[in-house]
């Protein structure tokens, strides 16, 4: 008999011992300064929501994904769809979630709620076999991810409302040219990004354009990428181009709609990245036939997990398309799978984007192995996601959560109580 | 601590352990009966090589892909290359691979030589795990994969040639409808194949009609195929599908080049099909500008592994085309190898081709794991690709390989020796 039919080894798990047997799906709250973008401010609290799978024989893996109370009554379908399905069957996993979901909901939902389910089974996996994720994922083409700094306008301090005092921050307020370079000065000292995204869409584009010149100034090389959500018109957007050209790696979902951005993209000279009009792969085609897009931001949560993401990267590269990666307010467990299929990832051209330096320093996961050393991430060399639950913080942000009675963010919401004739209609300019 | 944490049981590999420390390539040869095709007629054997990967605790992988002197100075380059890497660390053995081959080399034959050893470290990380090819992919979506009845125009033997004797086989003539029906009788009565492809090329067109229809008329209801490998004008393809409108679930390259294919597209009732304009990622975004082919033919060892391959499903969804599968004449490795990558994809909705019936019952994998019933052939069970090498046939094999002094497939010159004035110049009608 040759190694090659080798019995596996007695203590080899069996497909019953992988069997679902337990989801635990906890909402949580953490800190978020007042971080201004194109629809409002961010509120005093992040709304997430950690998964924890367990299997048969004990082993527990971890997922993460944005909150609301829609995703929670969608995650506890899903849940209840997956139990007793092996941890190795994520393609199975996907199709009884679709099946569990309602029929009228959108391939962006059911991407979201899959992904925190697969990131889980992937960990598990991973423990399983000793491996790492990012082992399952091909295997790694880098052995740590770079970040950009991450840079928004932003308010001092939340102000004080409904009897409760303000809320301040370590970053101070950044609401002009000055303040942004002060920003990115912090941060990149603290963090080490070697390239820097501005959140725009905020004030009026010459005014960005001023900021942009200003962290050029700064930092002289630095590739830099402005974002303002669709807040401009066609025409804005292409005199934007105009005013940016060589000074911006890439333009971030300048002007809504993938035929908005195709006639941007017709004459600006940098290319033009999105992570709103194309966020699941029945957008792609439409993209493609427009050239609406350069660069795609790759999201796990958006794009129906890690192998997804690896597959969209096979797209990016087939259809001459860079990929970035593209953030939400996250912790580590998100952090750690964003990592491990960047690693995994040959598509990838561009530094990622992280929401991490903002979290006021809260996170479920255990400090040590997700740290930014140069704005990079090294890879964890630990089975699965190479992570560990911090089980006092996650009962401590689920407590916040409880407390806030939180639903759904709501940027503009939160802008409205503070400037009453606020609205969020884009584009603005 | 919680279980995300446990450390790795003591007996799970290190990343050293599974380093790769040895690759033995053996060229083999195997009967092949004359089988016609728009090039000329298949020679009496096939060169086909196996791979054999082994780690430094011991573990052996297989892999296999079609020969030629060329192919085995490439493949004994891409070994050499990937020497002391992680079995895990298939990406990196994409890349060391591609770096050691010459740089004029296209990425057809780049893809090939990968993918004989990705297979095989595929198999070994299965056995490192003891998980299943297809659980390493993502899982199965199928239990078993279906295959269809691969039809050929043949002759009744082997002429007799420099000395040697005819060689007869048990399948006879089939040079006419009749002949092709009785082929399909036989076929489907031994391995129970739900479809019908018959191999095109060989006689004008009208006739290859004729044997569609008398198809049609003995196996009412069933999915047939035509594929007459670019042997046809696109005028003469137009004429065909017409002819054939209903008849065909797909028509398989009928003519030359992603332009001809786009004409023929463009008027044809049916899909149609290929394994010859679309052969590599990079053909793809031509080929869909150009709406040339509405299935695309995977075949791992085109389009470099198993994991490729589920990617070239994921663009096959993304952008509305069908996927099948292609088979060139093959053994039991391949074999395994294409039923772990199609049960685990998704996209596959077409059932895969294979030259398995014709190889004489000759093969290099212990019998009793794969087995057609009723067409299909259920996904192996035992860990990694789930087969078992045969070093009796494997080192009979060899010799016979040795025996030939074979360099290169040579179905056209074969011909011209009994058919001086052959040309295969296409499209020939
Ligand atoms: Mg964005
Ligand atoms: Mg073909």
């Amino acid at each position: 008999m040759t190694a090659s039919t080798t019995v596996p080894a007695p203590s080899t798990p069996t497909a019953t011992d992988l069997a679902i047997t337990d989801i635990t799906i906890t909402p949580i709250a953490f800190s978020d300064p007042p971080l201004l973008n194109a629809v409002g401010v961010h509120e005093p609290l992040v709304h997430r929501v950690v998964i924890e799978v367990r299997t048969a024989n004990g082993l527990l893996g971890l997922g993460e994904c944005s909150g609301g109370s829609t995703r929670l009554k969608n995650l506890a379908a899903g849940a209840n769809a997956i139990k007793g399905v092996s941890i190795f069957e994520t393609s199975r996993m996907e199709q009884l979630i679709n099946q569990a979901l309602d029929p009228g909901l959108g391939a962006f939902e059911r991407a979201a709620v899959f992904s925190a389910f697969e990131v889980a089974a992937l960990d598990i996996q991973g423990h399983a076999t000793g491996r790492t994720v990012s082992e399952l994922l091909g295997g790694t083409v880098r052995d740590e991810v770079p970040f950009s700094a991450y840079l928004f306008y932003k308010w001092a301090e939340h102000p004080a409302l409904d009897g409760k005092p303000a809320i301040t921050d370590d970053w101070g307020e950044a609401l002009d040219p000055a303040g942004i370079v002060r920003q990115a000065q912090k941060m990149i000292s603290e963090y080490g990004f070697k390239s820097i995204k501005l959140k725009g869409g905020v004030f009026p584009p010459a005014q960005e354009i001023e900021a942009i010149q200003a962290l050029r100034d700064a930092f002289p090389g630095m590739p830099l990428r402005l974002d303002p959500n669709t807040a401009w018109t066609v025409e804005t957007s292409r005199w934007v181009a105009r005013e940016t050209e060589g000074l911006l790696e890439y333009l971030e979902d300048p002007t809504p709609g993938l035929e908005g951005m195709g006639e941007v993209a017709a004459t600006a000279a940098m290319p033009l990245a999105t992570n709103m009009c194309v966020v699941a792969f029945e957008h792609i085609r439409r993209g493609v036939e427009l050239g609406s897009v350069q660069v795609i931001l790759g999201d796990h949560h958006y794009w129906g997990g890690l192998r997804h993401t690896r597959e969209l990267g096979a797209i990016c590269e087939t259809f001459g398309l860079g990929l970035s990666m593209h953030s939400n307010s996250h912790l580590g467990i998100s952090l750690a799978a964003m990592v491990h299929v960047a690693a995994a990832t040959p598509a990838l051209t561009y530094a990622c984007d992280t929401h991490y330096p903002w979290n006021g320093h809260n996170d479920v996961v255990k400090p040590g192995t997700l740290r930014f050393v140069d704005g990079s991430v090294r890879v964890p060399t630990g089975t699965g996601l190479g992570i560990e639950l911090d089980r006092e913080k996650l009962a401590e942000l689920h407590r916040q959560y409880l407390d806030a009675r939180m639903t759904a963010r709501d940027d503009t919401g939160y802008m409205q109580r503070f400037v009453p004739e606020y609205t969020a209609d884009l584009p603005r300019w």
